[in-house]
């Protein structure tokens, strides 16, 4: 057995993978909008089938689940492989440069609606499989594979499918391929990700909107409600006030600082980014910052006239939207408990409404199971990954470690700027590729491990 | 000489006054748009002089002010009549029950775009004059006038128009009718105003929005900026910071504490009217917050996603609209100059626009003057006027007080439904009525102790 082999296997069969790869991305499956939702589940299992992979459809609240498994022995090592084949919707359509379901290569990449995000990723690893039993005959692992129809909705029945399939779902890590790879084009290795709490708060005061002249000093104004709120929740350090806030977090390893520490940084490509040139922290600040410290962050203040020029009024209304990045192991809930009480306390007539919360992960970098992926993403992509122990948005993964106790890894393939959730969305042919190539070296060197 | 005289002669004028009124409304005269405005001064300096108003047309950068006068003797008592003859925009047309530029009497009201807001009024003033003589052969005091044609412009020009004719305006009181009476239908006798600096403050944090996950904590938010300065600004018992902010303000005085004791006032009433039903407050308190207080307002707070549901980004700028309404002696100049030197302290980063000021005005309640408008006015609705010691709202009083150093009294001729700035503008036709015979009546006593 040689691992060279997989590359020649995948070079030989190129047109093959890209036409299976284009009849799902035919496929719509629109989520939010229920189009084609079911349409896809079912052309999704029955690609599975013919690869071999047992393979059926599990109804949730919403929209199934795609379940398949290939076991060779209960008692061998088991990957679970998760992603998912619901799409966002393709608005604003006049900005698409080809049909937004009708893949077409430009330029190297393959642009469609699901491209990148998710379903070229989902079926490099579905070709995966396919690989490498042709290539060596059989599997060294057990594989299991959750592919969702609601991420691009929230995932909103995922926590509750996780919590009735423990047993089906038992598995010794999570292997998840979504999102772009590094900027530089390395490949990544991310090991978790942070939490989200968002709120919305509002405060009112007249029933409608008073003469400033006129009424001012007698009608409260609502815009200073929420803004004595405010001061009372974070000092000018930054710190939040809130009780408690920070009681749960726990502080970086040893193993977590060391990786901080290696993780590439240019300071000036980042400010550029960003837009942000002023930008003045240096990498291991910034890495911290991003995967160890919850944010409290202001996405909205809309309170009053906001046109051109004056308009002398007290405004009746304010609402701040606010979303709060929550890192191992802040619980959304008690946050949100927490929150509450304070409002309550400072500000009891302020309306707080719960917008979404998903709990942070982050599984430990000190496992083997972790050096085993990194070392199989290296050699798979002849380069270093980047291996951070967290990204600094959300995603729910939690569900694996919080809900299923298990090791989560997730490995990028699409390219950095796959343009997901927007027009033109696409990812580069050899991502695809490579992919399929990443999946095989990962199943291969967890299979020499649990030999 | 008799005063019941006056009501007889404009009781048997009733049909010919409207008609006058009216020709000067069908005129239209919209100062924002420069339309008619020219027509509407040569058509008002021709109905003044067919009265005997010795009368001309003084040219300013803007638009032109219509100058009258009826000088008895230059040692006499001089009384400075102030209004406009500009009016708003009549938009939205559709909303009009009539045609805007065409007076129509329906349920005792005269409906037309400037009837209240101030042609009527400054109409009533004009034919106080013709009554005055025709009844009783000469004016007892010199008369001035000064009507401006861009008061629906914020009077840009008022004030140089001012400085620049010190002499010709000199004068013993100035008298403006403009705005509404009392809601409670009882007459107003308004002693100031209160001023006002508005100003624009910009925050920007990224040139673009970030998403508030893979940057939060990186980049930094504008709407905390623009708190964490606002935090400097006032405390939580609503003062403010801003050093030297209070320095200028001058107390009320015993007389002016004492008429604020007096001043009607109907908690339920007002609290129906600004829409707060959670109002609590006495009379003393609302009419000193309204009167003898400023204001630091917030107009309008925008920054970020202000939609519907969550929108998880770092805002990339934040935009704050404040206006302070400042009591005599407060200076909108110097206070703008304090805002600014203590923004430039704790955010130098924010940028501030000055969106416009005027100063506040107040004429002592101890003087002779006031009393004697007082008893005219008293007599003439045979009602006692409110006396309030400033409006809470803004006028460009001060360029009598401040630049000519004149008592200035406002006496509203107008029902407190004139709906002024809005569609359906109308005044009520005894209101025009009464206004002829209120102006007559402050003549008449204005002379009788000036003789």
């Amino acid at each position: 057995m040689n691992l060279s082999e997989i590359s020649n296997v995948i070079e030989q069969r190129k047109d093959q993978y890209l036409e299976q790869l284009f009849t799902l991305l035919r496929q719509k499956s629109i989520s939010a909008q229920n189009i084609g939702i079911r349409d896809c589940s079912r052309l999704l299992k029955s690609m599975m089938e013919d690869i071999g992979i047992n393979t059926r459809l599990i109804e949730t609240d919403g929209h199934p689940v795609v379940y398949g498994e290939i076991i060779k022995d209960p008692d061998a090592f088991t990957l679970l492989i998760y992603g998912h084949y619901d799409v966002q919707p393709p608005d604003p359509l006049d900005e698409w440069l080809s049909p937004p379901f009708e893949p077409t290569i430009r330029n190297g990449k393959i642009f469609c609606r699901g491209a990148g995000d998710n379903k070229g990723q989902l079926m490099a690893q579905i070709l995966s499989i396919k690989t490498y039993v042709d290539t060596f005959g059989e599997l060294p692992i057990n594989i299991k594979m959750v592919f969702e129809g609601e991420e691009e909705s929230a995932s909103a029945n995922l926590p509750s499918f996780v919590e009735q399939n423990k047993e089906l779902l038992k598995a010794d890590l999570v292997y998840t391929s979504d999102g772009p790879m590094h900027d530089s084009g390395a490949p990544y290795v991310l090991l978790g990700v942070r939490g989200i709490l968002y709120v919305e708060l509002t405060a009112k005061g007249a029933d409608w909107e008073n003469h400033s002249g006129n009424k001012g000093n007698i009608v409260p104004n609502p815009a200073w409600t929420l803004i004595d709120l405010l001061r009372t929740m974070r000092d000018k350090n930054e710190r939040v006030l809130i009780e408690g806030f920070y009681d749960d977090i726990c502080k970086p390893t040893e193993k977590e600082k060391e990786i901080i520490k290696e993780l590439p940084f240019d300071r000036e490509q980042v400010a550029e980014k960003i837009g942000y040139k002023q930008l003045d922290m240096d990498g291991e600040a910034y890495y911290h910052k991003l995967t160890m410290e919850p944010t409290f962050n202001i996405a909205g203040f809309t309170s009053g006239y906001g046109g051109e020029g004056a308009k002398t009024i007290i405004p009746s209304q304010a609402t701040l939207k606010m979303d709060m990045r929550l890192v191992v192991d802040q619980d959304p809930d008690d946050i949100y408990k927490k929150f509450c009480a304070h409002v309550k306390k400072h500000a009891p007539d302020i309306e707080v409404k719960h917008l979404g919360a998903m709990a942070p992960s982050r599984t430990p970098a000190n496992q083997e199971v972790v050096d085993i992926v990194t070392k199989a993403v290296s050699e798979s992509f002849n380069q270093k990954p980047v291996l951070q122990p967290s990204l600094g948005g959300s995603l729910p993964d939690y569900v694996w470690t919080k809900i299923l106790g298990l090791p989560s890894v997730v490995v990028p393939y699409a390219n950095f700027d796959e343009a997901n959730h927007s027009p033109n969305e696409n990812i580069g042919v050899e991502n695809f590729f490579d992919g399929i190539k990443c999946t095989c070296h990962v199943i291969y060197r967890l299979g020499e491990c649990a030999r």
